[in-house]
């Protein structure tokens, strides 16, 4: 079965990264949590990189703010689909540095960035990634989708009723 | 078999896009490239997004520039994974406003945002997606990443022999 | 008589766009309130964008916030003039996301685009259109910009008398 | 019959508001195009602004490049919706200056802003403005909007002949 | 004697303002405050523009936030020397609207632009101004600037004797 | 008599601080053109700003790209006002260095800045601060925006008689 | 033996600039600390950039904020390694002014620059350049990044173990 | 005797990385050349960061283009202190994403950053860090500023002679 790792830089980007995590066991597929830092733990990176694909890991989900290198350097080392969210940390300069040092890759070496602190998103997303080839799961996307519809028409309804 | 979906704003994107469409044929990766125009064909979008998934796409590949509407467009009407490709078109402010058109998603529908005209790295992204349940294409993306390596290490050696 | 269709993404938009709704009561100019998700609900913004016109809207306003879909897609289905009011929305990049998703619409699509948050300028911008055609509204634009004044002069006289 | 005013800080803005003029002639909307520079005419800016509504316009165009004021201080004279095009004159910071001098107008004084450069959509505004209580107009947008619909299709097949 | 012309758009803008003129009055320089705002008193504006060179006035400080055009309004207007101050308003886009409307006059109309809220530096250029023409006030400013390095000095006193 | 010292950091930059000379010679003022740089003759820039009140300038004009130290400096030693232009230089970031490093004075040194590459308008600048204890300076201020008046009528006319 | 002279553009940098400070002292490295404004103490700046090799430092460490000109001006005057530390100071737009007037110096005379607010890396990278010829001070820079690698281990099996 | 490592991301940064090269040699400091990509050789890059301070290296100068990790990552495996130069790629966003996704390196792992393009300044810094422990080199550095200000003074006598 399919199985989602989540890693992040630091202790400190969890609660952004929750929301992946929350949304992947909404969807019932397996996640694997950890801290990989690419500055401090090189190591570790390298051979998180190196065997993601030989772990079972369908998908990796990296998260990481600032001079935000933990996704594009998985990304360099794994052929598995690498999903980087930038994470707008404390002293980033509004964000702007974690999404460019994400989403600006060089050709040969893609990073699937999302929003700004988008982690439910990165969740979602991988779930998708999943559901290409599980139909299953596929229809938990669609079920997903249609609960997102009718919470808008519900919202609609109340403003309408003011 | 899998297949990729290509699409477009404008037949103008076709210069950038064509390294998606390139890179998925050296996979052997069936593609089938349209134009869907966000603004000004609606109603193929709209047929476009809802029937994807039941026409035997696995990933669908969107590029625009400017207000970039068809990566999020088609990511609100299809269940599949999504790869956005901002591309830097002609009155586009730098680019910036083709990469935050598509990157900043709100939750729940999320786009894989790749580089300003990175259509290249959207290719082997939309590869990697289907290598992750494709024993088959996840050996040719290693195969891939091997030839990059070794044309940087050509590189190397005629830089040190200069 | 005319009237005004007041649309936006999410319930969370509604203490922005509240300042339209206001301002054109204030006018006596009839609104109708929805909310319409280019992302969750793509079926209701397609009826909404095709049918608008045949309803007895004259303009129609969309507040949407981050990749900021819902006035351009509206202004894609309607041959009405759409005014986009950008919307700094909680995980908005300082804005910009909102603006250049309205503002930076493609050659045959035009968005109206009023400043960040200036949901009060978009009803304003209503009923100057509205006022196009029409005396009666045009003259209370005037006196509303005569009102404008006033309130000036007697800050300015507050300021000399301090 | 309606009449739309097309002003300009300087004949070197022509090349690109002339795509105003085109598409408003092409939908047989009379225009009356003139220079009136807010810093270098300052009294031509305030009879213009002043008088505009007596004279026949129904709707002013302004376009204007770096600290663009034009647009703004129109708005300010008259009670008509003003559109304002901002444009990327030889010495602007890659246009941010004319884009944000023009749309951040404050509460009370609204521009329709569009697009950097975006001249033809400012035509493109003004004929819907008119068209929103002229149903001749409003059916020539239906028409011009199917026209933009059919070259996008021609453009999709010729990609698929390829 | 000379006589420096505060404006500002806003009595809101009057908390950044006050700064210009408590230091001139330090100076010892006649100040005469007054609300004009461009989008809102435009024939104010034009008469204060017009005639602030025969009023006594040998500089004028003008603050605005947002799509700022009170500074070049006035420059356009009067043969004066005028001060920009960039307020940062409250719906200013991290006060880059108000840095660039007000700096990026075109040839011929020039404003002296000081930082962002700096209100404070606006008296003080107004002050050098008269003092390149009045050896009793530039003798202030050389007496003004050996202060500020009187302070840094005791600063770095106490820095060292922590 | 008033003089006007112009510095520029480079000889690279006297392209386009010619036109400062231009138009102050126009205006029958003196200059005195001299390359100083910040980073590079710090002595001479010392020397240059400490004494050059006691030379017979009125103002002086600065310019420089990139990390543009020149104006600041010079404002931290002259008690006279200092007129910075940011040059748009071979590697500076779009000009937004040269502008940010100009602008962005600490309160107690200002140094008034024009828009980027703006020499004509420093010129000007220090033309109408010469002119505010000068009379004739200022008849010739009134004179010159006569004909900037004069040449926008005159193309409006040939834009009206196409 | 080595000394590193810390410096800062006024008092309120303080706070920022203590990281450097302690990382420092962490590592048993001589600190001198003072306060020196490029804009308020020339020639107290003049002085230290021109002496500053002969009093025994090998390393500078320089933060300022906003237009920053204190890193550069030392850099100018003093033949040693200078590290600028771009502060976020209270009128800086969002530390872009500080970051940009730091990092952009023209060529002949570099400032090695750190993040934005970065003192405690300014504090590492001048132990890394004593370091580079003082093996004892290598060693300590290797234990330091071992306890960086075991502070991110710990955080994982913490997050691991929830 | 020192040596300094200057390594690339790409063949194709070499024409702004060899202003580095040719600095250093004429200020006679050994350098030794490679290409090390971090996306496509990132074992060359673990080796190559691990053992530098053991191969005779004092400094490395980096330089890479877009999501540039290179130099950050080598900051991350060695002790040496790491020069970063950001290079504006062909596919950079104007040079911002080298620019931050050098300079924001979280605290613990600093990158001496220098301007976009820099090399040449990368170069200067690696002999001024040599310098800060070697009189001989400190000494050219004082005889390459005293050049530079030779070139300037000779440049503005010939402005001056004009």
């Amino acid at each position: 079965m399919s199985k989602v790792g989540i890693i992040m830089g630091s202790t400190s980007d969890l609660p952004v990264m929750q929301e992946a995590i929350d949304i992947l066991k909404g969807f019932d597929i397996e996640v694997e949590v950890d801290i990989v830092s690419a500055h401090r733990t090189p190591e570790k990176l390298f051979d998180y990189g190196k065997n993601a694909h030989e772990r079972g890991f369908s998908v990796i989900i990296a998260g990481a703010g600032g001079a935000a290198h933990l996704p594009g350097m998985i990304a360099s080392l794994s052929p598995l689909p690498v999903i980087g969210v930038p994470v707008k940390s404390r002293n980033s300069i509004d964000g702007w540095d974690s999404v460019l040092s994400i989403l600006q890759m060089p050709g040969g070496v893609p990073v699937a960035t999302v929003a700004l602190d988008g982690a439910k998103n990165a969740g979602i997303l991988a779930a998708q990634i999943i559901g290409a080839s599980d139909k299953c799961v596929l229809d938990k996307i669609l079920v997903y989708k249609e609960g997102l519809k009718q919470k808008v028409i519900k919202g609609a309804e109340e403003v309408k009723n003011r």
